[in-house]
């Protein structure tokens, strides 16, 4: 039976407040969620709330009652409150019905299997968390078998990744490792290690790609340094027909990741 | 010879800072960019601001001298100001040099020319200001004619989708219509217009696409309405491979691009 919370100077609701600050998250190991799509993708994904925050008058929504349900049933705390609080825990003048407090679960190279998927995507000091969270909606729907974050990226679970990901944080698998890490990891097993540059002639529609494929986007601002460049067995670019020199990255991302799924699908 | 300002207090420095809401900007007709590299895209675009805002310690950069320069020969006045006073306008704690404040330029649709790109990209009821910019950023790479706004779309003069479009506002034309409007000037010439949808078989690699080529996105949470899926020549869909029933709307209007793109190129 979920207990009501209707106070901002109850101590759970500063707590949970807390974690929208990385060093929070850090300290607590748990990050937070939002709206009914996205808990909904999760609680599918197996994926349960600690606690599990909902509007009083959203309790009858079939969603909700099946996310109260699943938490309570996996020993989590379903907590009544309404829209005030809701909006406070979640930064946002208009919030969902529902907001979730998860478990880290960054995963290290060790736990990921490369025989799984044919694409696998790699970012390299990515700075935008919306970049990061569009990159990991993108590699759901490319079937990407995890997401290997290289360095000093932006952190998976800050609010803003978790809402540009729609629930892709849930299902796709992120790792997280250095460069040197990542590189030995690569090379003890099959895998080709594809680069985007504006330092080549060779055009992405023309490369030739083998599975598993990992596709490795460069930081924002700077893209890639020259010694990762170097480790790419083939580098490739996307053509630029207009005044600029570059796409955004998760678009970047995306492009590639689509033109390597259409050829390793044949 | 630039004048100084140097406090907060100063009138201009309060009009220009309510710029940043989309009432002001309507009543001005003024809108804010910052940062060297976008607003030298603009003044190589021939677009030069009203008012220039440059940091005094960046006064010898040659972009900056280029911008003070430009601006003061077309007309406009150059300020000299402070890193606080940049960050007040630009709402960033660490600003770029320079801020600069333009006219809004949108078109409508009689200023456009179809017979001048192979590709255009159409949008409806976009809501996310970053989406629009990423949109325009990649209306730059792909080459496309212009960037057509249907119906109630977020502002393409707002900060965000300023940065985000990363100059691309300044070189990619933008015009805002109605859907009859916009029905009405397209089936008075050439063109084919292209829908995403999730209800279609047509996979995107596998449709025929005729210059001048029309790309509609739907709106990031409902996609395009029946009417106008029902209007479209072709309906297609990207392969969603994952949980999830989506990619990005910036995204996926950038993965057709691209597949438009090398289809029209041969």
């Amino acid at each position: 039976m979920p207990r009501e919370i209707t106070a901002f100077s109850n101590p759970l609701i500063k707590r949970v407040r807390n974690l929208r600050d990385k060093k929070h998250r850090r300290e607590e190991g748990l990050f937070l969620a939002e709206g009914l799509r996205i808990l909904t993708e999760a609680r599918e994904a197996g994926r349960l709330p600690d606690y599990l925050f909902f509007a009083k008058d959203m309790a009858g929504h079939p969603l909700v009652r099946a996310l109260v349900a699943a938490t309570e049933g996996a020993g989590g705390e379903a907590i009544e409150t309404n829209a005030d609080i809701l909006s406070k825990l979640s930064g946002k003048d208009n919030p969902g019905a529902v907001v979730g407090v998860y478990p880290e679960f960054a995963l290290t190279l060790d736990q990921l299997d490369r025989a799984t998927a044919p694409i696998w995507l790699v970012a390299e000091r990515l700075r935008d968390p919306g970049n990061l969270g569009t990159i990991l909606r993108t590699g759901d729907a490319v079937g990407a078998g995890g997401l290997i974050l290289l360095d000093d990226c932006v952190d998976p679970f800050s609010v803003e990744a978790v809402r540009a990901s729609m629930g892709a944080l849930f299902t796709v698998p992120v790792a997280r490792a250095s460069w040197a890490e990542f590189v030995a990891w690569l090379r003890s097993g099959p895998g080709q290690l594809v680069g985007l540059s504006l330092d080549t002639d060779q055009d992405y529609k023309a490369g030739h790609y083998r599975a598993p494929t990992f596709l490795l986007t460069g930081n924002e601002a700077q893209g890639m340094p020259d010694f990762m460049a170097a480790e790419c067995d083939l580098l490739v670019k996307i053509p630029m027909l207009g005044k600029a020199d570059s796409l955004n990255a998760a678009v970047a991302t995306a492009v590639m990741a689509y033109e390597v799924l259409s050829r390793t699908r044949g």
